[in-house]
């Protein structure tokens, strides 16, 4: 590899920082924990826990974190501004991220002061932390559009006064290749320096790289790219850019990845992207029929990273691009073997399926499978009644009325909810027939209003079989009574 | 600005080809049709309408928009086979994206070919299509893992032949800066080049600028950057950077960009992710004291593009880290009017709230509010009981008794679900005394199990004020009747 970097990199994780400040994502201290856990195993270097002079709750977790014991530096970011390192201190942080701003617009604008008056600040603010005990790193805020002089000068007396390092903050995602090649070098050359990159215009990543090609030591992330506005460079993408595109060995768990991201997505409630690079759902799905034939024969040429590398796995699902040869793939799993008439056959009506825009779960394969195949599949449920009564002072229940192989069977349970309620007497009922269980249970969001198409996706296995089916109404409960009793039919198949 | 591009970019918009190779995604030719007039109305060169091959409904996709005749290039892909390109003649498009693949791996495991057989599949395809009297831009797949020398060959050897343009597809997103610099300036020399770019490791745009600044004509995006995998090049992150960060006036209706991703989002059921660049629910929505309070005095500070410019409004929300200026805001906007030891005490629960992992919506700050400035809120309707019942032979259908004004009315409603029945009976019930109507109605995916909380948000106005309102329970419909409850007490307020 033709790019080398100036040192071993490091890795500045400030998911439970900038990251929390995502509107609407907040974290409790517990939370916090373990996500810091999680991220000191995997291998990242510094941990920003969170502003100490946010709120109490801040406060605590920073406390938490510290007293953990983590095998990682923590950090918090604090305001030039003597109670915030107070905070930092006082509640056992390793170090300060201590930011102040820089440009004359955000000096200015924002602060209503001067350069003087902020450099003030900043030096003695550096000087006040170090006589805390704590590890400081001095940030410049909107540093991408300060002037370069004042940038020196600033940074410079930090250090003298005692800073560790230093941070470039790319306030507003503002940077390019072009302003990274005049600005980093230079400042690179005053302590080891971090890059702190928005994705505002979408170049996080890229100047996150460029600046580290450019001299920068460190890199601050976010698990998922979590943060303000359009958030901050994505931590899982970084390593995955270093790793593969430069060859770099980070010493990030990259098998880990994966897992982090999923947590972090189910405790901050910020659901992942499907198409996000590296961790959404569907950066290792293929449907396309041509692509999948691809991967089926030589995975590199429709994949830039093997799945399993990250703790994930490869799925090829159907649709109309989908070819001959996905669909055959999907048969043979499914212990299907059509012949070459009979495989053509069920491409057209899967294509047909997805030209009126549809998408294909295992369940409708299946039955498109057995209609060309002349199978008779013999549904072993079918569904005689179903009622959900739920309300404000009752607890929620559901009976049912199924014909199981030719006998009536009316049973009755209870749930969480409605939907929960049908779903534990449908699985109650067929229990004596065969031990299915519901895997997961998904509902796409739903938006507009209340009479908008719910589309309800289960997985169900059963003897370590497992498929999925689709249930799509106007009403949620229906919609999963609907996947449900298709998703058991299939798993009892009996065909005549 | 420094950087000058070789000559007036074009725009190649691949949504309803790459993009909808999105597994799961499918839209039919009335939904592609639609899409396509919204590109060609806000300046995109080249529509590339689907592959003709797939399936009947390509097809007549490709037709309809042909037919439509906007001011636009309808382009089709099609493989290096005779029977593709007569499907895009015989449709009516105007051009080919005619693909093959061109590095070794793809030549030898896909195709299971030589570089020579490979070579003159492409050039008489290229013939056949002039014929056709088809415009043809040449396309190479896997071009960032092929040999220069060879590629050298089969484009010239195509241009030859009558190809009008090249394309260079960076298939599984593994070109960097670096390869950009070896592989672009003799290429885009031969004739117009194109870049195509993947996100796989989240290089897609900056990849594609870097690509137009060493020399390619035109870019391949799709919009929101929907397509296999991690996707292609955001169409809005494009036109954005290259507007704000080169300075360069790329003559699209940028004001538009919003409602055309919004649109796409809505017609694919892709979510647009909220931390997305330019056009995620996030990307302009403020929460962070701090911040909020640079917004509020000078919006440059924090945000690098104004919302307005794409059609979209600044939004400032409020969560455990909100400062005194933001709730302030927010409270004027509701015609509070706390003094600062009030104001004080309001921020405080508010971060008491976000600490405890709790979203804050209107109705949640008007009733801190109301609590600190010992306003008391009579609610106006209470909820005595409801019911609802729905089941497979049933119309869903609800009743409740509800408290208004002192007064006990019962009502019931039948509705398309439980849910829809629920929300019915509850505006049918207040419809006397106020005119509540519910404009929004939304539900966060689901994922796990049955007994997941689901968090329900509503919007609801009444004579042209809005509020938001939220309830989150395991059940469906007690959280939507929470919400509802909440926002209609909110808008009914009766202080004494």
């Amino acid at each position: 590899m033709s790019v080398l970097f100036a040192s071993k990199l490091r890795f500045f994780d400030t998911t439970l920082r900038d990251g929390e400040q995502t509107p609407g994502v907040s974290l409790n201290p517990d939370q916090k924990l373990e996500i810091a856990t999680r991220l000191a195993a995997i291998g990242v270097d510094v941990v920003e826990a969170g502003s100490a002079a946010a709120s109490a709750g801040e406060q605590d977790a920073i406390r938490l974190i510290s007293d953990a014991g983590l095998p990682v530096e923590t950090c918090t970011f604090v305001r030039a501004v003597t109670s915030d390192i107070d905070y930092a201190a006082d509640n056992g942080a390793d170090s300060v991220h201590l930011v102040i701003p820089v440009s004359d617009l955000h000096i200015e604008k924002k602060l209503r002061k001067t350069r003087v008056q902020v450099t003030d600040m900043a030096w003695s603010s550096v000087e006040y932390a170090k006589s805390r005990g704590l590890i400081v790193e001095l940030s410049g805020e909107d540093a991408s559009r300060a002037d370069l002089a004042f940038l020196k000068e600033i940074y410079s007396g930090g250090v003298e006064r005692g800073a560790d390092r230093l941070c470039f903050c790319d306030t507003v995602g503002l940077l390019t290749p072009e302003k990274i090649a005049a600005y980093i070098p230079p400042l690179a050359g005053i302590a080891p320096l971090s890059i702190h990159c928005h994705d505002d215009l979408g170049f996080a990543l890229a100047n996150t790289v460029a600046a580290l090609k450019a001299g920068a030591a460190c890199a601050h992330t976010t698990v998922n790219g979590l943060g303000e506005r359009a958030g901050n460079t994505p931590f899982e993408e970084l390593v995955m850019a270093l790793e593969v595109l430069y060859g770099y060995h980070t010493g990030i768990k990259k098998e880990e990845i994966y897992s982090l991201s999923t947590l972090v997505s189910r405790l901050t409630g910020v659901p992942l992207p499907v198409n996000k690079a590296v961790v959404g759902e569907m950066a290792f799905t293929h449907e396309s029929g041509i692509h999948a034939h691809g991967v089926i024969r030589e995975p590199a040429t429709y994949e830039s990273i093997r799945p399993e590398q990250i703790g994930r796995k490869r799925r090829i699902v159907l649709g109309k691009h989908s070819g001959s040869a996905s669909v055959e793939a999907a048969l043979h799993e499914m212990k299907y073997a059509p012949n070459e008439q009979q495989l053509k056959a069920i491409v057209a009506r899967i294509k047909d399926l997805g030209d009126s825009g549809k998408r294909v779960s295992d369940a409708d394969l299946m039955a498109v499978a057995d209609t060309v195949l002349a199978m008779e599949c013999k549904p072993t449920i079918k569904l005689r009644q179903f009622t959900v009564v739920s309300g404000s002072s009752m607890i929620p229940t559901a009976s049912v009325t199924l014909e199981v192989k030719g006998k009536e069977m009316t049973g009755a349970a209870t749930g969480d909810g409605p939907v929960d309620a049908a779903m534990q007497v449908l699985a109650k009922s067929v229990a004596d027939v065969a031990d299915i269980r519901l895997e997961e249970y998904h509902v796409d969001a739903i938006s507009g209003g209340t009479d908008a198409l719910v589309e309800v996706t289960v997985r169900l296995s059963k003897d370590g079989k497992i498929i999925t089916s689709r249930g799509a109404r106007t009403d949620i409960i229906m919609a999963s009574v609907e996947a449900m009793i298709a998703g058991m039919n299939r798993l009892l198949e009996e065909r005549t």
